[in-house]
């Protein structure tokens, strides 16, 4: 990095010379297949520049993804079995907590090694609940009782947990806050939700979850013993952009994409039927990876009325396991297998057109 | 452009000095708001750079798209009638290009003032044909029947075609061809597959389009007197970079987005019941714009068997009209209105976060 600090990538904005050395170091446009040379020779003046060889690869799959999307790792298990618990939440913090607490382990008990909550499952869903019902996550203990005890679950049972959302209050702000626990109980990544629920549909949904919230800085993807999981909250399904990010890369310390893309959402009675199955079919078949989503159960008498219908949906954008709105815990198998059967069928990674389009993983990017 | 030479967009690779440039101008990376400034001074050896100021937009939606998504235009015409053929193919390629004429004449006169074909209309789907019934598109007359009829009946009857495809024979290669014909008869557009249909799910379906044809090296997007139209073919619609370039750009001389995107295809009947649908909803959801589809009908005696379903999928992946695999053809309306009220329903432009993510044009950067 010609002793250039090491950029991390919560850094704002990039500085000038990082982003062309960034560029410089991936040549996005120019194939790396060609030589590379460089953009700009010292003290040149800008003028001497190389022209890069016509005979360079002419539709570069593998530029479609700057920096290149990386290649699917064997997953440390092929089966496993998923549980989605459709959790009814009350204003009722503790029996929230008790509740969820109760859902994970029967669903370990049914041979569950990965269970995903619901967005927000210890509050209800409304602008006013969430400073009252936030955790200092960092903190821990009883600064934050619904961490504490997916942490204390997830060692105990020995499982893995992506554990929905709950509002979390950090730094004089707040965020709607996904933790994902290892079989050990340590977190291992914590997504703030990215894209906040801004809607306007008049006589059916209005939300402005910018009125309380901010937004996360970063994409999520973690490494477990049941494979790398990339995760999104709710309106984040709709960019299919951050399932792109997921799908070529790990995180910055993991080398290959995910194989699963996990999204706690709590769609609503417009949306839901409109987008929910629709968005979750589209980020899998286009990415060739499992996506699984979990609601609240609908509480018709609540404030916010949740869609419901949690399921699981294969690389081939196949509903293999979903439900209607009340709540239950949906227990299914994820076979792995089929992610690289479906990618041999439809071999669009070599296909892409990476000299027409190219999707840059921003942080990744800065972080080489 | 400091003396450059103009690049046309079909130059195969971008000089260096070219890549700098334009990333120069676009700093997509450092947020337009920021003060522009120089990447680097003549004679600087590079060192003396600008820091940008860290006030600038945080997550820079703007820049989710480099270049910048253009803003959508006004339409010439807000509501018009669209007419979907889903014809019969047959290995006659007189009675193909005859009975093709016929069901564009019937749907003008059910008011349509744009007409779809279906994906390769005038010829059998194989490998075998392809070069038999191909045509020299830019020779015209006799050397092309199939283009010919498509102007004269386009410029007779004042209405917009998008003409399916056909095999074209350019350069030494074939081509899997769309023509878009104005009212005049002119050729407006001409999209050549992008990405050729190459798929292997053994028992079911295996095709190579590559041991004939030559992949297309440009998007399409016209400007017509029905609004602004990109232009996929069959399998380019599962490339869900194309429907994001069609929706942030125009073509190199049009300064707005598409309002629809056309997918002339023959899927299937196994790609066909799994994803013909769901990539057409996934495309018009996610980039908030019209899409259309058209098959041929399906004939079961054929070599290839087309699954049909040829659909109107509006800005909120509605599907507006569709039909079974008979030989049909819908005539239904749509309403550009709807495009402008699903995107303050959503406000998904403004919601991006170009400083996670940014998919590049690289033609469109290249030309700037």
């Amino acid at each position: 990095m010609r002793g250039l600090i090491a950029i991390r990538p919560s850094a704002a904005l990039l500085s000038a010379d990082l982003f062309h050395l960034a560029y410089r170091r991936h040549l996005p446009l120019l194939g790396r297949r060609s030589p590379i040379v460089p953009l700009r020779t010292p003290n040149s003046g800008g003028r001497q520049l190389a022209t890069i060889s016509a005979m360079a690869s002419a539709s570069k799959a593998e530029d479609a993804r700057v920096p290149p999307a990386l290649q699917l790792a064997l997953p440390p298990v092929s089966k496993f079995k998923i549980a989605l618990c459709q959790l009814s939440v009350t204003p009722d913090k503790d029996r929230n907590i008790a509740h969820a607490r109760k859902a994970i382990e029967e669903a370990a008990s049914k041979g569950a090694q990965l269970v995903l909550l619901p967005e927000i499952w210890n509050s209800p869903y409304s602008n006013d609940s969430f400073p009252v019902y936030a955790e200092d996550i960092e903190a821990g203990g009883d600064a934050a009782p619904s961490f504490t005890m997916l942490s204390d679950v997830a060692r105990s049972l020995q499982i893995t947990i992506v554990g929905g959302s709950i509002p979390e209050r950090s730094g004089g702000h707040l965020y709607n806050t996904c933790c994902i626990l290892g079989t050990d109980g340590k977190l291992k990544g914590k997504h703030r939700k990215i894209h906040l629920f801004d809607i306007d549909i008049p006589g059916k949904i209005t939300f402005k979850e910018s009125k309380t919230l901010t937004a996360g800085e970063h994409p999520t993807i973690v490494d477990t013993d049941v494979g790398r999981i990339g995760v999104g909250i709710c309106y984040d399904i709709r960019f299919q952009e951050l399932a792109m990010l997921y799908a070529a890369r790990g995180n910055l310390h993991i080398n290959v994409g995910a194989h699963l893309i996990c999204y706690p959402g709590a769609f609503n009675m417009t949306t839901g039927p409109l987008h929910w199955e629709l968005l979750q079919r589209a980020r899998a078949v286009d990415n060739q990876l499992f996506v699984a989503t979990c609601s609240p159960a609908r509480d018709t008498g609540a404030g916010y009325t949740a869609w419901g219908h949690s399921t699981l949906v294969g690389p081939f954008g196949e509903v293999i396991a979903t439900t209607e709105h009340e709540e239950t815990t949906i227990v299914e198998e994820i076979d792995y297998s089929l992610i690289e059967l479906r990618r041999s069928n439809l071999p669009m990674g070599s296909q892409r057109r990476g000299d027409l389009y190219q999707l840059v993983d921003v942080q990744r990017l800065k972080s080489q």
